[in-house]
């Protein structure tokens, strides 16, 4: 045989090798992961160094992931992988608002508030209002959709990033009988995603910023319609032109917030000790098989 | 923009990401990851459940993984990418001997041992003479050259995978002036891989065996030729018709292992009080850079 040849002949004996695989769905995938696997070998040619630099790699990411820290969803994420999984997920449909990553840092136990409650739980930032409605493709406000909002404080981490910190920077609140919501959050501000581990190395040694574009996370759920995974971005913000660390950027998801001085009202009324911001993101579902 | 030019696009800004690195290899090595890992996702349509598994199943092999059991080794050993890196690696030259896979087994500190020493170390077995010659592809022998051999008991399981074991089963020697080596062995055993972590959940579920046949490791090194890192199989052996779980076998590696009554004389002219094996492997390097 030629080299080839030779080559060719482990690929196909490893296809050979799921024929017995009883669920249809996971041949397939193992099938397609072997192609997809042995064509990247094969065309970069990688070396035995390599390979056991690769080794190295995923078992320094296994090791620093624990509960709190998810190295391989890291690795999806500045790979697009997650992003371009979220895309083959939902298909654009009509004027439905376009999804992003959710990322690693959602958690169950965030509580309840009301319309116009505060989400940052004492978190350090700008206070900054949110509101907005929920609404189908053909404009129907959708009432009682759940809408579950986190986010990083302006230092740049999530609650469950600090050693014995309560629940704060999350929250889920219901849209009124118009599909209305609002609360108050902080104005979100640019962080990196944790880049002391593999994923970091990686980046600093391709040149990448580890720095995500400042975002406020949404994920809206409603009876009936596709649950929406999102984020909304500021718009001015400097890392939008550097690139956000794990391609979530979307136009129509970079949002105006309005800066506010001190001595303007806020919506709920009240005179705040400082600047604000606020903001608008009406949300539109997709219908739920689209 | 359509569907398809959506999904694009990811993968097109995760490509640019990769502009600045400064190592030209690394940055080959990235694009192509990226093309064949976006690819796999657009050609399964993975969903978003499917990556959560994933995510899970590396998670799993980064913390069964440690200093003695290497699970990523097992998963790229039981995906064929170990055997097709070494044929990427090892082109084939003349007649040069075929290499096989390393495997995670090998250890530094074995002992080195004369011509006819005994490299099991006491681990249990049926005894079994192994001797050959190593020479060029021109056909001269090649005196002074390292000989490495390991492998496992008759039980399966090699030295390091028993708690507490001092080195057994493992050895290495020098070829004499004629090119000539000879030692005691243990007839090889078919054995399964570890297969109680994530890698034996996958064969499982793919309706593979776990099982490597039967085999005795090799590598040899030798100034100004290619480090040949091999196995040799047992002919005969009924895994051969069920396959090598890791695809580690060619059929130039297969060979006849006799069986030798107790009472037949020994190569080095002793009496055994049990049957015996002998083989030959006659090994032919490639120069360095083929």
């Amino acid at each position: 045989m030629d080299q080839q040849a030779i080559e060719q002949d482990v690929t196909e004996r490893v296809l050979a090798s799921f024929e017995n695989t009883k669920d249809p769905r996971l041949k397939e995938i193992m099938r397609s992961l072997t192609t997809h696997l042995h064509a990247f070998i094969r065309d970069v040619r990688l070396t035995e160094a390599e390979w056991d630099r690769a080794i190295a790699f995923l078992t320094g990411c296994g090791h620093i992931t624990d509960d709190k820290r998810q190295e391989f969803v890291l690795l999806s994420d500045v790979l697009g992988a997650s992003m371009l999984t979220i895309a083959v997920n939902n298909e654009a449909y009509g004027d439905a608002t376009e999804a992003t990553v959710f990322g690693p840092f959602f958690v169950e136990e965030a509580p309840e508030i009301q319309y116009g409650g505060d989400i940052s739980g004492g978190m350090s930032g700008q206070p900054c209002w949110v509101e907005g409605t929920v609404t189908d493709t053909e404009g129907n406000p959708v009432a009682n959709a759940r809408v579950d909002v986190w986010e990083a404080d302006d230092d740049g981490f999530y609650d469950v990033q600090y050693e014995g910190q309560e629940i704060a920077g999350r929250a889920w609140l219901r849209t009124d009988a118009d599909g209305r919501y609002g609360f108050w959050a902080l104005t979100p501000t640019p962080y990196p995603i944790p880049h002391d581990g593999p994923v970091g190395n990686m980046l600093q040694a391709t040149g990448r910023s580890p720095v995500r574009c400042a975002h406020l996370h949404f994920m809206v759920d409603a009876p009936g319609l596709r649950r929406l995974v999102t984020h909304i971005f500021v718009e001015g913000d400097p890392q939008l032109e550097i690139g956000d660390s794990v391609f979530g950027v979307k136009d129509s998801l970079i949002k105006k917030f309005e800066q506010q001085n001190a001595s303007t009202p806020t919506p709920d009324g009240r005179v705040l000790d400082r600047d604000w911001s606020r903001t608008t993101f009406d949300i539109v579902l997709a219908p739920e098989n689209a």
